[in-house]
């Protein structure tokens, strides 16, 4: 038990306040201070899990080590994820049944392929709690907030788009991990619509996850993910695709080592995922790939005439902003 | 020293043989078999590393640890760079003396950018030792085999090509690991010209080095390292270069995650050594950016239309290639 570990050396901090006596279970130590307003002893009596994946089970697992749910539950499309759930912990308990996952609950996070959000949204409306919370990691917002934050605020709740820009290509709940949000960025999308203290609350959960947050409007969001992420999965994906074709000479593939093994890795990603991201930010993401398909024939262009100075230009760029970059990016990250 | 170390435990075995007494430096322990008949008691007396960087410092520092050599010099162009060889252990001694480098050498590899190689050569065929085995480690063959295999065979020494494919992207000596080759492949691209003796002590020279060995003549190798190795780094610096681009709204780079990282490790790479590899492979290179561009085209069209099925089908199927890939990987560099 973490938090019992901790209580020895003196009240574990948390962003939510200081460790004291729980009410829950015994290893749920942490104090809710009043400006909650539900009063709890915990931030969230009850957070509820829908799809229980390798986000939503690391959502699980830290929210564990971090006491800041008196209740973690798991809704799964499977039956056979059930017993997965419960062996790594990520959940109190786990179940196929939409309304006992949702119901009572404080928190709810959505955590599945973008495409099955509304539809999921839909059916548990009836059993969500007047005045809980709703959230989503998916990794396209504008779609997201556009359908769930009118159905959740029919229902008395409050809806605020998130993603925590984390991940792996390892899928499920068996390679969740209570560390993927340490020193990650979660983004928060709240409209002019969405409740302040709504906004406060999912910030200071994301931040006892170990993220740091950003702001964004949907849209803005969206833009630089086209770029920054669902761009380079594309190129991983067409990388790995291509190399591999079994058509390619035989022998080939035994010359891909570690640089290609790095380059592809986002290739290995759940389809069924990168599929709803592509569709959901298709305009973006077409500019996106239509600037960068020029950036490679323009080098093509050098390559074809042996422009061994715009050749030069073209790798000394790429270093130097990817180094700034990755030293600014590691600063952040062991602050 | 690792060698004593291992010889407490009983005799360390590497492909040249057993373990014994050395008549050399006490840390290299190995006893040479009369089959490399040069009547050493190591594989290589003197060694030499033409260019002391990541690959060549490695290669000295692996080369120490297996006893392969009773000397290993290193030619370096900075005098700086002398001491990061001592202080790495990477050679027994550095200099920017090339005769004085190369000469009474049994092995010279050159570790330089592919530019480099011909010219250095040409400088140091002087000095070269008749019978002497002469490779490097350049990224494509083609052209490094055209220019050293008859310029080296005028001076009574043999060339056979190499390619070890190891690398980062960190660059310099300090960088350098004793393991880097270890599980890795090394392509050698003997021509029909070659002495099959100087193939074999090659071949064992990479094993002993921990590396698995694969023969392509020197065209085959450029063709595929077009594809598996030269336009990954392309795709990854054109990538870190774009979405970098100062030019780009301010925060995008914020939301550059682990993905992004992998996906443009490569980027970070030694610009020079890659402009002269696009350039000496340019040909391939081209073509294989021909082929990507059009995956990427077609994809794009997918998008524009919303073809689900065909955004699927791209990703599960570089996933399953992928997949696939990684596994054989693994399975043979843990055998």
């Amino acid at each position: 038990m973490r938090i019992a570990e901790q209580s020895a050396k003196g009240p574990a901090r948390t962003p939510f306040g200081n460790a004291g006596i729980c009410k829950g279970k015994a290893h749920f130590g942490i104090q809710q201070k009043p400006e909650f307003g539900y009063g709890w002893r915990v931030p969230f009596q009850k957070i509820t899990i829908v799809g229980v994946g390798l986000l939503g089970g690391s959502i699980g697992l830290a929210a564990r080590r971090r006491g800041v749910a008196g209740e973690i539950a798991g809704f799964v499309r499977r039956p056979e994820t059930i017993r997965d759930c419960e062996k790594t912990g990520a959940t109190d308990w786990a179940t196929t049944d939409l309304f006992a996952a949702v119901s009572r609950a404080d928190l709810v996070i959505l955590c599945t392929p973008l495409a099955q959000m509304r539809p999921l949204a839909e059916r548990f409306l009836p059993a969500l709690k007047p005045g809980a919370l709703v959230t989503d990691v998916g990794s396209v917002k504008s779609s997201v907030v556009r359908d769930l934050e009118p159905l959740v605020a029919k229902a008395g709740a409050h809806f605020v788009g998130g993603h925590p820009m984390a991940g792996g290509e390892k899928t499920g709940v068996a390679a969740a991990r209570a560390d993927l949000f340490q020193n990650t960025v979660c983004v928060l999308t709240p409209t002019r619509k969405a409740t302040p203290g709504a906004v406060r609350q999912l910030e200071r959960f994301w931040k006892s996850l170990g993220a740091r947050i950003l702001k964004l409007p949907p849209a803005r969001h969206d833009l630089f993910v086209s770029r920054t992420s669902h761009l380079p999965h594309v190129a991983a994906a067409a990388l790995a695709g291509w190399v591999l074709d079994p058509a390619q000479p035989k022998g080939q593939a035994a010359l891909c080592a570690n640089g290609f093994r790095d380059t592809t890795r986002l290739a290995s990603g759940s389809p069924e995922m990168w599929r709803d991201i592509a569709l959901a930010n298709r305009e973006n993401l077409s500019r996106a790939l239509e600037d960068f398909l020029s950036q490679l024939q323009k080098f093509r262009r050098a390559l074809k005439t042996a422009d061994a100075a715009a050749i030069s230009r073209f790798f000394e760029t790429a270093k130097a902003r990817r180094d700034a970059w990755n030293a600014r990016a590691n600063s952040l990250s062991s602050e």
